[in-house]
């Protein structure tokens, strides 16, 4: 049986309605916003990794929001807040995700930063199939520490890593799946250069169509 | 004996000159392209930490650049990537950096993720009188990893980590030496929010002549 991991955010779910809604609560600073969001939660998940402080990604988003807020001098207003931090619980699939998963063979489970409190209400509400969804949180460490990947062969009782496929739109994240030695496709939605830290994906693909 | 601790690159020397280097040689994109360089610089010693794939700065700073001409679809000639990378030997310290230095008492060293090939002609270039210079190479991690602050505790050979005063640009950067557990001197010179990392600066300053 095929063992096939996919990442969440980004790679099945798209955060475009989170940038969208940011400007629609702040006309003309959505994009800036959004953008300065993504890469402070991010940020945040190796720092907090590295220091050993591990907090659920439900925190980390929130207080990667407020930061963003204030760097852009935007108040910070609890119920906007709230507004964008619900925006994560019904992110839409990409448009291919449902049939591309659908038509493939083998077990399915999504390996994912967000934590339960996030995780579940979105696969719910996006009706997905799949075996598991595991979460950092079980390991309180981020991507790509290798404890995190590790979650994926415990899982899926593998002897052998490189029988497990993990399908992620983040370039360090599929860095980080390759450095561990899972079969690494990177879905390289923005036509990015490959990210230089030592590995290269086993498969670029552009969407989830090219999986099959 | 009061035992002061600095960060480097945006704490002692000067990062513009970088930035217009990097305009000169591509005009119209050198805010740009030292924007990304310094993100992904900061993303990849990160990444590389959690991956336990160690690289010397020298090389993951000029794997950034490579990376961030890339993304800006820059051709990365190989003349302007060495251009570029000999700039970081000969930064300038902020202007109050040499007198705020030498009209404090104490013992005195830096403490930079730099590896000793881009720090060493770096410190002599600026003349700077210091006790010791310390790489994070000598642990083959980078900050906020606790065994980079714990250096600074050897060299100095203090019990009590709250003798040690560590002075950073870098609000993660004090964030993590706080979580170590150092007294910590934020040095705000974007008058950037506090980072939401659990944890508050003893002191927030907006220069090193706010120091003594």
């Amino acid at each position: 049986m095929d063992a096939w991991v996919f990442d969440a955010y980004g790679t099945l779910y798209d955060v475009h309605s989170v940038v969208r809604r940011c400007e629609a609560l702040w006309p003309g600073k959505g994009a800036s916003l959004s953008q300065a969001w993504r890469s402070k939660q991010l940020e945040y998940t190796w720092l907090r990794s590295l220091m050993g402080r591990y907090a659920p990604f439900s925190q980390v988003t929130r207080d990667a929001l407020q930061w963003s807020l204030a760097s852009l001098g935007i108040p910070g207003e609890g119920h906007a807040v709230e507004d964008l931090m619900a925006e994560y619980l019904r992110l839409e699939t990409f448009p291919e995700v449902r049939q591309a998963l659908g038509s493939l063979q083998g077990r399915k489970a999504i390996l994912s930063n967000g934590s339960p409190d996030m995780l579940d209400p979105l696969v719910a509400h996006s009706g997905l199939k799949l075996d598991a969804v595991l979460s950092v949180d079980a390991v309180k460490a981020y991507k790509p520490d290798p404890v995190v990947y590790e979650l994926a062969m415990k899982y899926f009782d593998m002897k052998s890593k490189s029988a497990v496929t993990f399908v992620s739109s983040n370039g360090w994240d599929a860095q980080g799946a390759k450095s561990f030695g899972l079969r690494v496709i990177w879905v390289n939605r923005a036509g990015a250069p490959v990210d230089r830290l030592g590995f290269a994906p086993d498969r670029i693909v552009r969407d989830l169509r090219e999986l099959g």
